[in-house]
């Protein structure tokens, strides 16, 4: 086939090899899988958050959600954040991690630490619905403000019980490695579930500050694996990027002040 | 050694492969990690509900959740259903199947397929955490009774949005499946999502049965598998054996005639 003398020549870049699925103005569920790329400095593209012409957009993720361009093989997804890599198509953020995890060098590849990582993972993904419930206990299908009541209900227990038993349950777990010198939740190395609680930390700190403030003694390695990971060099220059997307009233971190005690 | 005459002779049943920790007097999110382990004829314990005497009970499950007997390598559970097997001791449920499926035969060994059935499987644990908050919307520190108006109002908005969606959607993946003549949520064969997609209408049928009953012309597909999966001989055998457990206003699914419309 001849080339067409009039078409616009543009460098056509060579595929990415993780195209990552997720809503293009909030953090929410997406911010551990972006956090993951970003560290191991993966090639990526956040295509809703790219322009149509650029080949994304808004339309290319719901496109997939109502199963348009799904393979045989894989499966349409029921919500994001959704990953395609190659021939898979991969939903659920600790699913993705678990299938991300091995191929960046952020988790052990034997079967046990996997399972430990994913089985920590899923630990985060229980906390993250549980402060999602701080701001929307009644129904997703309400406004924040028509529920406020029983919001400030929700969050004065998952601040006095909830958030403690989380955080100081991943603290143990640091404490429990720190006694071998290891600093990392999985032990002696950096793994997707560290930078995962960082984004915890980050969160709950935009949510909650006063509260956590608080907290933050009863937890001093989380807080310290917390600043090593903000000061690891290709998250500390994903997170003064523009594609560190900022907290706001509409990601699962929210702040409302009265649901801070 | 010598042995001792005087030592009553018992039967020793050879250790079993896989111990089971669960709350012991409720389906809950054991469930569907029961069905694994009934439908593959695997040889188990159901630690908690043993007698002290028989080496198990309830101070066993709670022994472990405070750390007793963790060995290297192994991580203290945040929460129950915890299943040790040999040297893993693993947590979450969708992370438990994962572990037993390719082990009891119950997904394929292909990474491809085993990513689609934890998938699938991770939006069971999400419907279950819905249906959780049906009752206990505002906090789970609360009585049902201190929060019923609120949960009249979740119930709603789960029976008319959100039952809908999520039974919709596994509808659809068995419809996919049907163009190939596989009746199964993986395709071809049986997998432990199927077994827990069998719970999830059972539990809906008990928690909501006038709303389900007049949903369940739009989900043909998914009641027939229910159906398939109940005749199933090794699964019908549980069901008719005191080991399953009946429902109750204690577990995920529950019956309160008023928040059934």
């Amino acid at each position: 086939m001849e080339s067409d003398p009039c078409r616009v020549k543009t460098r056509t870049p060579r595929a990415p090899t993780y195209e990552l699925f997720y809503w293009p103005t909030i953090q929410g569920r997406g911010e551990p899988v972006r956090l993951a790329l970003e560290e191991a400095a993966a090639p990526y593209v956040d295509v809703a958050r790219l322009t149509k012409k650029e080949g994304g957009g808004m339309d290319a993720m719901l496109a997939l959600l109502k199963g348009k361009g799904i393979a045989k093989g894989q499966l349409r997804p029921f919500a994001p954040p959704i990953l395609r890599s190659g021939r898979f198509l991969v939903a659920q953020v600790a699913n993705i991690l678990q299938y991300l995890g091995p191929r960046l060098g952020l988790v052990p590849a034997d079967e046990a630490s996997r399972l430990v990582a994913h089985q920590l993972q899923l630990t985060v993904t229980d906390l993250f619905a549980e402060v999602h419930d701080t701001h929307h206990p009644v129904s997703t299908g309400l406004y924040y403000e028509d529920q406020k009541k029983e919001a400030k209900e929700n969050a004065r227990n998952f601040l006095s019980e909830r958030m403690p038993k989380f955080l100081g349950y991943f603290e143990s777990v640091l404490v429990a490695n720190t006694k071998s010198k290891a600093r990392h939740l999985l032990g002696a190395r950096l793994s997707y579930v560290d930078l995962s609680l960082f984004q915890v930390i980050e969160g709950l700190r935009y949510a909650f500050p006063r509260a956590l403030g608080r907290f933050e003694k009863k937890i001093p390695r989380l807080v310290e694996l917390r600043d090593r990971v903000g000061e690891r060099p290709n998250v500390k220059a994903y997170l003064a990027s523009d594609r560190r997307l900022a907290f706001s009233e509409d990601g699962i971190f929210r702040r409302y002040p009265e649901l801070d005690e």
